[in-house]
């Protein structure tokens, strides 16, 4: 069990985390002080939400190597990913947008068109899709992947497309400028280390029944193969609440943020499965502070053959777009608080 | 089964629902047309996801009388509450602020000072307290509540305070000014319909595992015996999520918003559980169209008998409130999206 | 955090444990020897999980007070309820029986007859109804209650019903067998410590989304009040998972059965909702230890007024019964392993 | 919508049941006569809840072809699969057991052999495990598929063994007898093409946050690639109750059994994480239906790399194997009344 203090924590800050700890009858060891102090304890996996409520405690992981590669090594750390002229993770907040699936080519480079021209940075649709049944659309694959790239190439937008095997990710790689790890293979370790040893930046989404702690170990498969490139999706959870296909998750967003030196991003389109709720929850993700939004953008949304009722028309997408700007130079100084 | 059309939708938009119920084989019926069309289904209960999914349909419920009080009658139709010279539901983002208990005098009116200084509206402190443990701290009781009418009336604020049974609710109208319905106690209908016949505007929390349907089910209780000053809180439901205390589900904000008239307030400290989560969220639930926010907010934190790691400390309040009436002005073009 | 150690753990097994601790960091103290040996880790709360499979614990918990009432002094230790001329708690297993909602006198007393006639010990319905809509039935109330009893005495059986306040407890304590406390007011902590100082046996409800822990505390509300008559009933819980009602949470049985003396029942008619899926889920329980069972039967399903499709037909409890007498007797062997 | 009536449903069953569609503004069709009457309702998806509530009806389905190949064709229907001189699916419960992983060689050889002389049937060990971290233990890989393969026949008993990806499948083929797809991968679909084409029955494991029926379409994928040997497994799903590692959800094994022909298995050493609840719930799996079991046994489990914590130990084994065939006797008249 490792206990990461805040990065400014003083020596006095420390040595009275470790008092306490010995009040309580666990024997803390000083294991690091730079670039922050980090306490282990030996052996006994404690209550995480106790240990997180000591003063000085930053997080507390049930770590096995003292530094872990998802891990922020400072305040300050973070991961900046360039595709094409768009920096990921800095101030300015990443938009991906585009179909849930690549269908009509005109369709397509319509709405590619709509999404550049309100200033989207990477434009989605899905080639390869997981889907539940085998009776399913399962994606145009290859072919859908070239008339994506070709509509990325069109409008000039860089483009991302899911990978559910070795096969299409060697595709993917060919061809597109970002590699999304969906869903349902966040669990999928093969996949993982592949892409960890890939040449692709990874879009990683949150299983809809992972944990935290889960979430940023399917992070660090691909970061220990090699990729330094990698983004973490909340993407909404399975819970009882019917009201929205999923439930998102939204405080996971500053834990992530505290915790890792990753870009963090919010699908509120699969998490609610629903029109209507994804401009707010699409503002609410980046008043959190989140670095993007993945939102799915569609010419014409009743026509889709896949998730068209949380589809966005493309005539939703400008305002979107704007208020997403606003909110984020308005959140200029919340990112400190949260952070 | 009732499909609430959305308020401008034109008779065209009713005989083209009309004409795809019949092509799915059912036999929708109008039983309003103003202040909105709507539309029941005979008998058989159909998904909600695929009737919210039909063109020109807002809402679906399983609602059993055709016009439920709890619900929107027109778009416009909104609730405010006046309490002391604040309006509760109007432009201006309601905050709620204080201690989760009331125990030092004195705490709790430095505190209120702090609160009433930066904008806070409401003085929130429990003195009644229902706890998982018959040897955990139950409130002060009579005595907490009137230190509560003290403070506030020192420093000008006005407050409120959980019931839990007739006898406290009783007591709690003779001297505050809102009363809460806590999370543990939405399911108890008995306490509902008291509340329901009395003076006070009811705050009431989402119980931890209700749905959408229940929970404005729990206000129509309180409608129904004629008491229309109701506000609905989101305070985190059970998940298996584990990097907060509870799941704050954040996407109930919209839906809440779209159906019902009422005043719809979020609580991110009892949600995450831990104080540097909570003004992300709080800004989020602003972002997301909430009419208010409820935070704790503790003198000593570390010295609080309940609850101490999820309050903020006084200094934290001033920018988070600062904020929250910040991104409340950036929104105003939003709430139009979201509704 | 307490460690409560196997009965049969000798001195020995002790002082593993305590090497075991200090080499994990934790200092372990020895609280109790008799009836068994419990050994009290000082402030940190660790993980449940970790501590749980030490060498020697058989369970371990958040404790507040070295001896709660809810929890086993030793191996052996088991409340038994005598009601009427049986034994809950004790070798037979108890069956509790009968419709969802008291209704028709007549139907009352044909199924109260059948199930008389086929072992049932109690005889169940509802007067006063937690009803989630404020439009639907709430039971009969005081009349309700007076056929309920008139049912019993017709036909010889005791009878339990639901309390939902305090008025409806006094009528009940006039007149009835055993008091009910049902799921919605597993946290109505007022509702408890009432009940707690009344003179019935309590049938207590696993709130829908209660852990183990809250469970157990709400029956300690019951104890600590003075009575020490105490059922503990699972009931389902609150899931994603849509094939039933509710998810029940079988694998609660054997925990609570090597925690607590309190006799342990399964009610599978309100987890599954689906009268099909009953039988295999009552004998589900008593298989995996329960010691009773709470079924729905109802003279004509297809009229009932609440919860019908969950309701047996009596054609189907003649069997089931039997089979439920069955597998206790082949369970024999068993219950020592389970325990 | 297809909706599913029971296999002795007369033609007045089906007249009265398309009657009462009709009354609730609904459109039936009958699609199929034999072997059992099915009746399809165009277009709009209904709650299945209400559904499968209607008189004559047994199962409902969001189905997109109207026989699906994972469904009962009749009452009867049962796929027995042989491995082996066993025939799981049969009268005699299957026992699969072994440890979590394959260790060390001796323990293994040790395990077996009181597994075989017990009356297990198939022996598991993982050698490629999919781990939540890349830094645990991932398995022995080949060299472990060939120990366990020794202990096998070393012993006289069948071997069963996870895939994580196409490689790991093709080696697994070679050599064992059963191939596993852990809950992981139950999402996998190119794993599960890919197992459909392969020459082994497959042991599927549900996922720990898939729905029933994304269960069944999860066994569709292999059973529409070509192999129609293909079990089921119960395994634990992920909610917030925190007495077991995983909730397990039993009632599943009740509906599976209805609705389809596959057998049906339980897994509880992953389910409960906890060795003092397996036999427990091993002995309701049975009673409420299930074709076999699979537990964990290892020989030293406090030195198991993995899962030490739930798994048996040998000696526990011989008691719990009589149990389950004392249970599946007396269940003989059960059966019955389940399907």
């Amino acid at each position: 069990m490792l206990l990461f203090l805040y990065p400014d924590a003083t020596e006095q800050t420390g040595e009275a985390l470790l008092t306490k700890l010995r009040e309580a009858g666990l024997q803390g060891q000083l294991v690091a002080e730079r670039p922050r102090r980090v306490v282990r304890l030996r052996g006994a996996p404690q209550s995480l939400e106790w240990l997180q409520g000591l003063p000085g405690v930053q997080h507390a992981l049930h770590a096995l190597k003292p530094f872990q590669l998802a891990l922020k090594t400072s305040e300050k750390h973070k991961t900046t990913i360039r595709v094409a002229d768009h920096s990921i993770g800095s101030a300015e907040p990443t938009i991906i947008a585009g179909p849930c699936a690549v269908e009509d080519p005109e369709d397509l480079v319509s709405v590619a068109r709509t999404l550049k021209r309100n200033g989207a940075h990477l434009l989605r649709g899905g080639v390869y899709k997981p889907r539940s049944s085998p009776y399913d659309f399962q994606g145009l694959g290859r072919e859908g992947l070239e008339l994506l790239a070709d509509a990325g190439r069109t409008v000039g937008l860089p483009i991302v497309t899911e990978a559910v095997d070795e096969r299409s990710l060697e595709e993917i790689e060919d061809i597109a400028h970002v590699v999304q790890i969906g869903s349902r293979n966040m669990h999928n370790f093969e996949l993982l280390k592949r892409a960890g040893a890939g040449r692709l930046p990874v879009f990683l989404k949150r299983g809809f029944a992972a944990t935290l702690e889960e979430f940023l170990l399917a992070a660090e498969y691909l970061l220990e193969r090699g990729n330094p490139n990698v983004m973490l999706c909340e993407r909404g959870i399975r819970t009882f609440s019917d009201h929205s296909r999923f439930t998102l998750d939204l405080s996971i967003v500053p834990r992530l943020l505290e915790l890792s030196h990753l870009p963090v991003f919010v699908d509120p389109s699969h998490a609610s499965g629903r029109r209507r709720s994804v401009a707010a929850l699409a503002k609410a993700a980046i008043a959190a502070g989140a670095d993007g939004v993945m939102v799915e953008v569609h010419a014409r949304p009743d026509r889709a053959m896949c998730d068209g009722p949380q589809s966005l028309e493309p005539g939703a997408f400008e305002p979107l777009a704007e208020q997403i700007r606003l909110l984020a130079s308005v959140r200029d100084g919340q990112r400190e608080a949260v952070q």
